[in-house]
């Protein structure tokens, strides 16, 4: 088995490779080709270098510029690239910032600005996915839920999965405030991408939710703070962390412009994870911070039950297919899927609660205008989107934050 | 034919019972009855003899506070009383300023509370038209379009439709503009009450809604300013006033602060048409800075309709029922309805656009979030309608808006 | 305005003109353009030169055997022809008997191969209308739903809309028994054509279904006998005569099989129609044999109300959109519309009966599978919906029934 | 654990008592307790005392008329009872033939008696399930499907799941064919219980459907005969070997009315079987003549898999909730479900073949409109489910027939 990775050089590569070691018995992986671009080079080398220290003769490592040299017969392709690089991250979270509003890497307005810019070279390596090989993608870019919507429904390439690593997070979190195997939970869960909301948890044959409500946590390195309990009363749901965002805009704007980006600390973090690279042998302690926390269990498991036939279920992005019944099938959405066979059926949930449905509505037609904005290199739909999301400018500031974020992505995006 | 007029006193009536006197002719109507509350009985007493005046011996008039009285064997039953009065109006507008929030009469935190304080009323009523009478209800009570949701979808009552003045004033100022009949048009319009997009305009067989895109100006006497040409060319939809407090919240915010609540201005422009009516044989100019323009147009056609077989469309609001396809069936719409045999059939619209997908379901699921507040005593449910509101507060400020609410409007609303 | 008849050699045609000469003060008619086929010149004369009597100089009229010619700069294109002549249809009639089945004009495996025979030609036709006209197509070709379905939902033309005389017949039927006008009625009537279901009449106010299924009889020329008052009272439906077909396919097949088939006496008819059409000036009596009764009145009507804006209500194909809200909004079906501006609108009915339901699936699914084996040449296809057809053959009859129908329609019909 | 099996005297129980006490190392069973009539007290005790060598003290077992004794308590429950008796299925299968209609238990009109007679019982019991019991029940009763139906949509008990041997027995026929373990398919099998449809077939990561559709071979105790391997071809589905009563209506009457009704021959097995039972000590080869091979296997793992944690697929009749995209989500279908903590999720299939898909709804509909019969106890909706089953009788053998069925099962159904 074949497997392509593009944007080789990130940081979490390590992490992957050694989930991919770990299911190597299973799945027997014989060649594993990582992608970048030039202008990563030096970073791209200190990565492979290091890896390839790792991995030593348990597969083959190669590494290329050329997507068709990576692409070419390939079973699977993880997509783990930042469009833009750290530096265009920065503008996302800054200049929403400047307008009050909130800048962050996948939600608000920065979220848009990074799905522009991802939205074309998105639509080019499909075309040569599809072109080199059969491959089945696992998606981990950003925005990751509104790349899938992207392409299950617009590019409609259907060998494509959008993975996220906060659900694995939340259900080791909940196996061990319960004490329980993962695999003795299952959770109705869904949402988009980074607005998903907990409903019921089942450990066994019970239901735990009221229980378990009151005592769960989730901390995310993008995403400072935490949900007051009684809020959770309130929306008897247990939501993403980054839902914070929503209710806690002017605090949590505030807390953005005290603490600088994220961004901005992520590059320093990679600086020094870098370094430690350059001479270790086994992943360093410090990878933690970068965020992608069990990043590599969830794409190595969901590449090995891809493609071996265990048939498990893992929290996806994909079409909504009936699942939830309330909302329509078309919809990508993140939700438990039984996996097997290269496929991805999503269980069904039943219907979903009111203010959960009413968020994912306004967002999804968001993520649609955005998407066509793009596809019709269309300012009036891009403006049209930022005056939909529930975190964006009214209509004196969209037309200048609009301007601002083409202008600082022009090497991207070009709508007229 | 007996109709019943709830909220007799308004000072609306007289301009109701002037046309039932022009569709008299058509449908015989024999007996109007008056309800109002002891509380307003001065009042009362003004409109009624003024009323009597214009009706002469056309009809018999009467009046009456109790509800079995004005029911009985009606045919028709027009809501159109204040729960609350003008002063809970007052707080309605007050209480979200305070905070930064919208105040509006149907809009927004003002909305919330007005039908909070309906809905006991609203239930009240219909169990008596109920059992006293086997009418069919014209809903002008506002928020007409949510009070609408509550009783077809909760209260389960059928025989009720809502009615807004919005949409036959479009209609007047379209046929104007364009230089045909009323009757010549089609439009492609729909939405919740105040929160409505319209899609197309059909003039006899020509699709003219690029042409008079441009020219159309809706001005309300609620909502101050007007749209800026180029937000209808992003839209490409003309959608109702009312958004101006969605796209332009803070400067609306600021305005209501400036200029003072709504309110309080209807409440010397009463005070003024009492006045006149005291010593008027015919409908004051003064009617016309109400704001209910054309309210008796609209509401006695609809009964002339309902009642003959005339078979005209009216836009009212009633179960989607198919007429949109991208929205479920059972949502309470404002839509252009084929009415006959006091039956209300929404005609096929297609798709609606996807901004207006993504605002009608999450303001209506913060219709049912709150209606449910209502049918469970629930504090929870009425701050979750809240945080879930697009002009809605954040969690900071939830809890003190509702109780700030809730202590003004402890009469008629109780939460536990 | 222009109008083209295709098939302007149809008996038919001289009611046709009939009607539209009664629209012409409404609508401005120019120029009628008749269009028929070489083999037939004979007839076509003669119908001509009588409508030429008929006409006067109220409009211009032309005949020709060029589409080009008929459509160019047409506003409305009337779709009369009949696929094959009479003497395909006698086959249709015959062979499904010989087999023990129902052979008929549209109904069972007679239908399957007059749609068979008709897809191609309606294809060429509609790539025609769409190449010289803006024209909105009005069908009255047989078999009239399921070619609809074809055009709507395959050929994606959208101009177009699938009549029958038997609605009017009933409207008119019904409102002889009430004593009231058309316009008084409404109905609840929605199926496939030829397969439709009467489930409520309103007569003003007033629900007058149980009073009015009691006396009800719709006699057809194309179909024998009639329903026992007991039937009508267990459905509590009243349906399309055609479904005697199914519910005494027996009987009927016997009766069939005795009388001799339909087509053999439509021939006889048609001969001494065309001998009085020689020498008459106004239309004679014998018309009414022909078992096409009313269908000026619905064509013509149509037309007017498509052209101007009367907005009244029609029974047509076209799709559900909604209106039942138990079947599939992209169905096909024969339901009541709102007609204006060249636009199809049905108005809501809500949910449709359950023996209706079943029915409509499972003869819908049959013609969605003789569609695709049309468009996909495909043998296979057409045994397969064979197959599903209720009035269809077994399997150790199918293969044999589809060989006979395609030997005896090579000409048109070519599968492999 | 305490299981309850209702129908504790059937001759399969010593099949479901070995399958449990596989399961029991997994499930720690403590009591599984009979419930059966008085009438069939002697068979009865054979059967038990059997079951008690078998069993010798794995786990307590009990024998009791009472259902209150039976279902107290107990955490699964096991239907596997015959309203009426063998007897009365003579009748389900002679009464139809008389008139040349299929007879047989669960399809056509025997399966319409059947129902029927085990509405009523099937009410009762679930009324007992819910007062003594919080229990799960697998139902092997047949009509399954149309059973399930009657209790998910009707009674709205959900802890019920209608069980089926034949899609384990297709499993395994297709695991030998292909040379995998059941665990490495997944099958796209969709449909009404007896009326299923397969089509599609993933062997690991491999589609095989059109390699393995020329190799299957399902024969059934029931069905006599073989598909053809063009129609399956033509088809491009491997339909429930049922579907022969359609398709071969005519020949498969011709062979029931030759070979004698299957209940008598089941008459026959049991009695021998009995014989057996009552010296044996281990289950007699001749039970696979009975046709529910394989049922143990299904039954115990269903339990084991509702009661563990497994998180296993399993093919079930529970509500379709989405899985099958063009079939309204509360449609009763058998499907393959993700089962684990007593609850059970149908997977997402996607669309539905238009062939199966007009099937499923004409006989979805009959089971609808049989169940209305039963609850309004009304004579009239028997018709209209009659009339419209594929296999039913026409107009003029409809009520006759009727007539002959509540006639021979006077002690059981009473419609009016
Ligand atoms: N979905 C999740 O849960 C989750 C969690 C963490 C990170 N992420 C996402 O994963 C992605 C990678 O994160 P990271 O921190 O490793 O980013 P990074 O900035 O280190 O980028 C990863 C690599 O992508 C390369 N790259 C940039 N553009 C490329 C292109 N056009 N083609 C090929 N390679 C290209 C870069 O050179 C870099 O080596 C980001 O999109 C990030 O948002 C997702
Ligand atoms: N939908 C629209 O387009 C539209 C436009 C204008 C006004 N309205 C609505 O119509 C209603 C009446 O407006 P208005 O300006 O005449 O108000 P108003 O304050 O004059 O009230 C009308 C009457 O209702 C009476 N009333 C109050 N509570 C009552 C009760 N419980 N039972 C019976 N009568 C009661 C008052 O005494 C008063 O006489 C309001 O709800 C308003 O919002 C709707
Ligand atoms: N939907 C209804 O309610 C209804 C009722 C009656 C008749 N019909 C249908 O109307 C159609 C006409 O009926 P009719 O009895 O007048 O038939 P007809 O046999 O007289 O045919 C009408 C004309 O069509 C012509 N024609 C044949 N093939 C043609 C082609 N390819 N292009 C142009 N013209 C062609 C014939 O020459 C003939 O002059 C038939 O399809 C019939 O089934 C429908
Ligand atoms: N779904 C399938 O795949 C499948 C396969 C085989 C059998 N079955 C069904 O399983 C059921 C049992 O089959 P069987 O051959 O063992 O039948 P059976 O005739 O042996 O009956 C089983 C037992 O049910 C008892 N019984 C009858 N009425 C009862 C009542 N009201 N309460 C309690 N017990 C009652 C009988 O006395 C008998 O001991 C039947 O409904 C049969 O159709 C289903």
């Amino acid at each position: 088995m074949k497997i392509a990775v593009v944007g080789g050089g990130s940081t979490y590569t390590p992490e992957l490779v050694k989930g991919l070691m770990e299911i190597n018995d299973c799945v027997k992986i014989e060649n594993v080709t990582f992608l970048d671009v030039k202008e990563a080079e030096e970073k791209f080398n200190v990565v492979f270098e290091f890896v390839k220290r790792m991995v030593k003769d348990k597969f083959k490592i190669e590494k290329t510029f050329d997507p068709k040299v990576a692409f070419d017969g390939a079973d699977y392709i993880v997509f783990q690239f930042r469009p833009g690089m750290l530096s265009a991250r920065i503008n996302d979270e800054e200049i929403p910032l400047k307008y009050g509003l909130i800048g962050q890497e996948t939600t608000g307005i920065g979220g848009f600005s990074a799905a522009l810019r991802a939205f074309p070279l998105i639509e080019k390596y499909i075309e040569l996915v599809e072109k080199y090989s059969k491959a089945f993608v696992i998606n981990f870019t950003n925005p990751s839920g509104h790349i899938t919507e992207f392409v299950l429904n617009y590019l409609k390439f259907d060998r494509f999965v959008g993975l996220c690593n906060i659900p694995i997070n939340l259900l080791k979190n909940l196996s061990e405030l319960i004490g329980c195997k993962i695999e003795d939970l299952f959770v109705k869960y869904y949402g988009l991408n980074h607005l998903t909301f907990l409903e019921k948890i089942f450990a066994k044959n019970e239901d735990v939710t009221q229980k378990i409500f009151q005592l769960l946590k989730m901390h995310l390195a993008n995403v400072p703070g935490d949900f007051p309990a009684d809020l959770i009363e309130i929306l008897e749901l247990y939501p993403s962390p980054y839902l914070r965002y929503y209710l806690f805009e002017k605090e949590m704007v505030e807390k953005l412009k005290k603490e600088g980006t994220r961004a901005k600390k992520v590059e320093k973090i990679e600086k020094d994870l870098l370094k430690l690279y350059e001479s270790s042998d086994s992943i360093p302690q410090q990878l933690m911070l970068r965020g992608g926390s069990m990043y590599s269990t969830a794409a190595a498991n969901l590449i090995k039950d891809l493609a071996t036939n265990a048939g498990t279920i893992h929290i996806v992005n994909t079409k909504n297919n009936g699942a939830v019944t309330n909302i329509p099938n078309d919809y990508v959405l993140e939700i438990p899927c039984y996996v097997k066979a290269n496929r991805v059926f999503p269980v069904s949930l039943g219907e979903a609660d009111e203010f959960a449905v009413g968020l994912i509505h306004i967002v999804k037609m968001y993520e649609r205008l955005t998407i066509e904005a793009y596809l019709y290199r269309s300012r009036k739909k891009a403006l049209k989107a930022l005056l939909l999301h529930p975190l964006g400018p009214g209509w004196q500031e969209a037309p200048k934050i609009l301007d601002d974020i083409l202008k600082a992505n022009e090497k991207f995006i070009d709508l007229s």
